[in-house]
């Protein structure tokens, strides 16, 4: 695997990775990657991402089964960025149930936020069902 | 600015940002942003960012004349990633003269990339008409 020597990883051996979903063309979370998860993102087509807080590999959706399936990997001019093009379980991204991750629109004056996405499915059901 | 006090930036006080063009939905670059520039982002409604390799701040398209005019911006659900919805000038956000920074394809064995995307103006060129 060549890339893995022309990425350009930060000092934490991490690179951030941009999840857009393929047909909406949503921008639907962002996550960071060390090598062994872009390593495994590769191979098996899904998305694994390393947990900065739990200091562990995470396959995406192994709790809420809302599993990533990997359509397209992109690198940036600068080799410090990557942007995955996937495709969705039930369209939910967000562990709030909601598709996308960004989710809370700040308004022109910067003092306050609207949440502009709906619950598909309560983080309850989603997490209840899928363990 | 509420917004200021909700933000969870990183260590090194800083948030992620990543720009979406509001009309083709094509994600076109990712940077990072301290709270001088995200306050001038939203007063004036240009981009601005945190020069990491230059430690200082900069308005996307000082020198190329590529403004990013910012229709809207959001933040994700762990309030520590911005995603921000613009319009460029002539289509081009990359300093290589193409529309996005993430035109290097990533084939399927992870050894070799495809560049998928064309320059539209030389770097050249745009730095010398812009200056």
């Amino acid at each position: 695997m060549e890339i893995l020597n022309k990425i350009v990883w930060n000092k934490d051996q991490l690179i951030s990775a941009i999840i857009q979903d393929a047909d909406t063309k949503k921008v639907l979370m962002m996550a960071w990657m060390n090598e062994e998860s872009l390593k495994k993102t590769i191979f098996e087509g899904k998305c694994y991402f390393w947990s900065r807080s739990r200091n562990k590999l995470w396959l995406k959706g192994e709790e809420s089964g809302h599993i990533h399936f990997v359509k397209e990997i992109l690198l940036d001019c600068d080799n410090d960025c990557l942007l995955l093009m996937v495709k969705t379980e039930e369209g939910i991204s967000c562990h709030t149930g909601r598709e996308s991750c960004f989710f809370k629109q700040i308004k022109k004056n910067g003092d306050t936020m609207n949440e502009i996405e709906a619950v598909k499915m309560s983080p309850e059901r989603i997490y209840k069902e899928k363990k």
